[in-house]
């Protein structure tokens, strides 16, 4: 897990998304909200999932992205931002994000999960990097931490590997999810970015295109992790 | 919390259920599909609930039950019980006695969670008196930690002080749920119970009332709590 971390930092770190200085409280109001929307989203499948192995995985994964949303809204109380106003405007994003992409079943529900906050943490830790160096530093340590992905994906491939047509339409969900969680990054990217002077964000417009391509191949990385055509 | 705790446990040393001695492997396994079932509960009032301190505080209180019911199937691997196993057997009662009580919206299901978690954790407390010192230690251990309860009291006495209809309905709610809780209470110490000689499970019969007295005052006293007539 760190190793791929450690991977995705150095590639964050080529793609010179660095340029972009992002506004401190509205980065950490977002990712809050985003990991606070990952509970959600894999504690549903906790539910809807039959089995006790399956149930157990999905509410770990819960289980670490609020521990997640956590640390950012101490961080946020740190910035003597209020940490519910500071997540409050990009609620309703997010719930328009979730009901374009409601799921047909737990195992569309649990891929989704698995998808969005592998795209979203990805491109919040390449966003990272024009924060100050320190909150920088703890940005990173908050999004390196264990986020139960291991048990997520062998869950998921128990149910790719037993049932075909499952897998093809799973292939088709994981394809229709990158879009719209790619269009979340990039409202991200908007909403979070400092305005300067002229009214222009900093560098946001030059250096998206490289990191889209870079967050696709990962997202292609852990499609093929799954046994699954991006 | 502790200090609530502390009460419960004096009355549960008064009420004569050491008697009663349970089977180890099956009093943890139940109890760790019990935590399991209220992260399930909790999460899905936190995905339900319209505010983000209300989804907060219900994503806490499901998290800490998480963590306890890590820590008891971790207990079952140390009794080198299979955990799943051990567990798998309570899965079914528990999925029809939530059949019989599913909520109507997030509020009786966040009131229902309370309440369940409210009078299963004493229960399972004052039965755990029966077990091996040790093994009564460490499950007091468990279920004394934070469980989140305060933040569920708050968001709860919210909903309550500014819908009075609602209130009426929580009231009728928790009322409906209690009868269902006990059952499964009752249910919990025939399937714990370890059998003598004589198939005659050790002491429960005679002890089991004056436990359903105690567990309905406790109940009562939490509905109270929340401004509700039990």
């Amino acid at each position: 897990m760190r190793t791929r971390l450690e991977r995705e930092r150095v590639r964050a770190e080529r793609v010179e998304l660095a340029d972009v200085v992002p506004d401190t409280v509205s980065f950490v109001g977002q990712l809050a909200i985003l990991q606070l929307d990952a509970f959600m989203e894999y504690s549903q499948c906790a539910r809807q999932a039959p089995r006790i192995t399956t149930r157990r995985a999905a509410a770990h994964a819960a289980s670490h992205a609020l521990k997640k949303h956590d640390q950012l809204t101490e961080l946020l109380s740190s910035l003597e931002a209020d940490p519910i106003e500071s997540m409050q405007r990009f609620a309703e994003p997010m719930a328009r994000f979730r009901a374009l992409t409601e799921p047909g079943n737990w195992q569309e529900g649990l891929l989704g999960a698995h998808v969005t906050t592998g795209i979203l943490d990805e491109f919040f830790l390449r966003l990272a990097v024009g924060l100050d160096d320190e909150m920088t530093s703890k940005i990173r340590t908050i999004l390196s931490a264990d986020d139960g992905r291991d048990g997520v994906v062998l869950a998921l491939r128990d149910e790719i590997e037993a049932d075909d047509d499952l897998s093809s339409r799973l292939a088709l969900w994981g394809r229709r999810m990158v879009g719209d969680v790619l269009l979340v990054a990039r409202s991200a990217l908007a909403q979070s970015v400092r305005q300067v002077g002229d009214g222009r964000a900093v560098g946001a417009k030059d250096n998206i295109e490289p990191v889209m391509t870079e967050l696709i191949a990962s997202h292609t990385r852990r499609m093929d992790e799954l046994g699954l055509t991006a």
